[in-house]
C-alpha cells in the first residue's frame, strides 16, 4: 500500500522507526523474551525506561533544575483538576485565558475548587483569536492558558508577562518549538499529540510551588505523591510511556526541539501560503493568532466539498476534516508529519483549483 | 531463546496470540497502513474496539442489563476516588474491609470524603487472613471489598451477604472465576492482571445506583460523565484498550470464564499440594483464606535461599520474588500463565527438596 499523508488532530502521526521499535517490543523487549507489556513496572527494564524518558524531557526543554518530570494517566482533563488541588489556595482565586473548548474546560474543572477571574475569552468569536491586552489579577495563585488550542487552530505566540506564576496546558504544542521553562510553575500535557501514543501525561513542576494550597489532597491527585514515588505511586501506564520515550529519543537524534521548530514552521508557510493566495479558501483564525501545529480552513465555496473531499483522498490524505465546532477542514501538522505530507495538500489545493479556474 | 515462565504479579503474562495481534497492530491495524497508535480514537476503527471491548465484558461476566461497562484511566488507585465520590452521600459513611495494603488504600482515600467504617481487619497478623463475623453496618452507603490481595495472597471466597450495596476492588481476579455481578454496584479493576496491559481501569457499573450522593463530583471523576459519553470523555488509553480487548477474545474463543476457573482450580492445587506437602517450604496466608491467584510462601530454612533461588532461575522461572511485606515468595497464576509453567516451578521444588532430603 502507499503511504498515507496522516494529518490526525490526536491521537496522530508517529515517526516509523519509533513505530517499528515500539512493535518489536511487544514481542520481546530489551533480548529478554519478554513482552514489554508482561513484565513488573518495577523490574530494572521498565524503570530505566522511566528514567530515560524523565532525562530526555529534561533535555529536549533545557528543563532547569528544581523542576521535577512526571509520567502520570488521565489525559490533560484531571490535569485540569490536579492544577486546582495543587495550586489553588484554600479560599484562593485563579486566573484563566479562555481561548477554546479545553481551556473553558480547565476552568470549569477549578471553579470546583475557589474563585476562577476569567482575565479574557474569545468564546465572542467562536475562539477564532488569542484575546491581548487583559490585565492578570496580582491576587490570584496562578494564571492558566492553554497554549495551542487544537480545535480552532491557534496558538499563543507569546507567553503572557505576569507576576503570578503561570500553569500551561501544553498538550497540542509541547515540543513543536523552544520553550522557557522557568516561565512556567507547572506546564502539562497529554502525550497523544507531539509526545506519544494515548494513555499518559506529562507533568513539569517547579518543586518549590508545591505543598502551599492547604488543601486536603487525594493520593492520585497530589503531585508531591508522585514526585516522591517517581511517577510510580501505582502501576504507570507502562506502554505509552515507553513509546513516548521512543519518540522523544527519535526527536533528540533529529537534532531535538530547534530543528522540529525550524520544520514545522516551514511546513505551516507552506500551508498558510496556500490557503491565503488560493481563491478558493479561507482560514479561519486570525492571522495572528494562527497555531503551527493545525491550520483550520473552510471552502469559500461549500458546493464544491464533495468534488474537493473526494480530490484529497485520491490523494491518500486522512484525518482533514474539521471539528464540527469550525467545520471545514483542520490539517494537523505534529512533528512527526513530514513536510511532503504538507507540500502534497498543497499540491491537491492548487489542482482543485485549477480545475476550477 | 527457551520460553520464560513468568510468574510476575503485574503487569504479568499475557497470552503469545495476543501479544503478537498486538505487535502488529503498532505497524498497520484493520490494514489501514496506519498504526493504531496515530488514529484518532472517534474513528470507526478504534470506535469498534471499544465496543468490543464492552460487549466481551459483558458477555464473559454475563452482565445484567442496566450495568454500563466503562474503560477509564488512573488505574484502581483513582477508582478509590470515584467509588467514594459516586457511592458515598454528602455526610454519609461507608463500611470497608481491610484485608491488605490496597483494601487500607481505598479506605484512606475514600475517608477524605466521609466517615469511613472499617467492619474488620487482618493488620493484626499481616493480612495473612480474610477476617470472618463482621457487622455490617446498615446505615453505611455500600460496603467495600477487595476480592483478591496481591501482596499476601489471600482471597475471598465467598462475597459478603450485605443489605448495603458492595463496591469491589477486583483488580486482581477479574475475570479468572464466575462472579455473579448482580451482587455489586461497582466492580472496578486496573487491567494488568487478567484483563491486559497496564494502562487502563475497568468499571462495571449499576446505572440506576448513580447520581445520589448530592455531591460536586469532578468531571474526571463522575462515572455518569463517562457512562453519557461512552469512556470517551476524553481521550482513551487507545492501546491497552485494545490489548485487552485482544485478550478478552482470547479468553472468549478458549471457553470463557468457565474454562480458565476449572485451569486455575488447577494450576492452584498443584502448588499448594507442594507447597503443603514439602517439608522446605511454607504457605504464609491461612488455608481457608488462599489466593488462587497469588500463592505466598516461604523457605522453612532460610539458609537455603540462594540455593533455591539459583535452581528456580536455571529452570527460566522469572517473577517469584516476595513482595518486600511478606518476603520469600510469590508465585503469581494469572489466567495466561499454563499449568506447565506450575509444574515446572513444582518440579523444581521437589528436585530442591530431593537434594536436601
Amino acid at each position: 500500500m502507499s503511504k498515507v499523508h496522516n494529518f490526525s488532530a490526536g491521537p496522530c502521526i508517529l515517526p516509523q522507526e519509533v513505530l517499528k521499535q515500539a512493535s518489536e517490543a511487544v514481542i520481546n523487549f530489551n533480548n529478554l523474551n519478554l513482552s514489554l507489556l508482561e513484565i513488573s513496572h518495577r523490574s530494572k527494564d521498565f524503570v530505566e525506561v522511566m528514567e530515560k524518558a524523565q532525562a530526555l524531557v529534561k533535555e529536549l526543554l533545557d528543563v532547569p533544575d528544581g523542576y521535577s518530570v512526571l509520567f502520570l494517566q488521565g489525559g490533560a482533563s484531571l490535569g485540569f483538576l490536579k492544577a486546582a488541588y495543587n495550586f489553588m489556595k484554600e479560599d484562593g482565586s485563579a486566573a484563566y485565558l479562555n481561548t477554546g473548548t479545553w481551556a473553558n474546560k480547565a476552568q470549569k474543572e477549578a471553579a470546583r475548587l475557589g474563585t476562577i477571574i476569567e482575565v479574557a475569552s474569545s468564546a465572542d468569536k467562536n475562539y477564532s483569536y488569542i484575546p491581548k491586552n487583559y490585565q492578570i489579577p496580582g491576587s490570584a495563585d496562578y494564571l492558566h492558558i492553554t497554549t495551542n488550542n487544537t480545535i480552532f487552530g491557534t496558538q499563543l505566540k507569546n507567553i503572557p508577562i505576569s507576576r503570578i506564576p503561570i500553569i500551561a496546558d501544553m498538550s497540542s504544542d509541547i515540543f513543536s518549538k523552544k520553550i522557557n521553562v522557568a516561565d512556567f510553575d507547572m506546564i502539562y500535557a497529554g502525550a497523544q499529540k507531539n509526545m506519544g501514543p494515548a494513555g499518559t501525561t506529562l507533568y513539569i513542576v517547579k518543586d518549590s510551588a508545591l505543598g502551599k494550597t492547604g488543601r486536603n489532597i487525594p493520593a492520585m491527585l497530589d503531585l508531591q505523591v508522585h514526585i516522591k514515588k517517581e511517577s510510580m505511586f501505582n502501576t504507570p501506564p507502562v506502554y505509552p510511556i515507553y513509546v513516548s520515550m521512543l519518540n522523544l529519543q527519535w526527536l533528540k537524534d533529529n537534532g531535538g526541539v530547534d530543528w522540529i521548530e525550524k520544520i514545522n514552521e516551514q511546513k505551516a508557510a507552506l500551508l498558510y501560503n496556500e490557503i491565503d493566495n488560493n481563491p478558493l479558501f479561507k482560514g479561519t483564525a486570525e492571522v495572528d493568532s494562527r497555531s503551527n501545529m493545525n491550520p483550520t480552513f473552510v471552502l469559500t465555496n461549500d458546493a464544491l466539498k464533495d468534488e474537493f473531499d473526494a480530490m484529497w483522498q485520491a490523494a491518500n490524505i486522512s484525518g482533514i476534516k474539521g471539528h464540527r465546532d469550525v467545520g471545514g477542514y483542520r490539517a494537523s501538522m505534529y512533528n512527526a508529519l513530514p513536510l511532503e505530507s504538507v507540500q502534497v495538500l498543497v499540491d491537491v489545493m492548487k489542482e482543485f483549483t485549477k480545475k476550477h479556474g
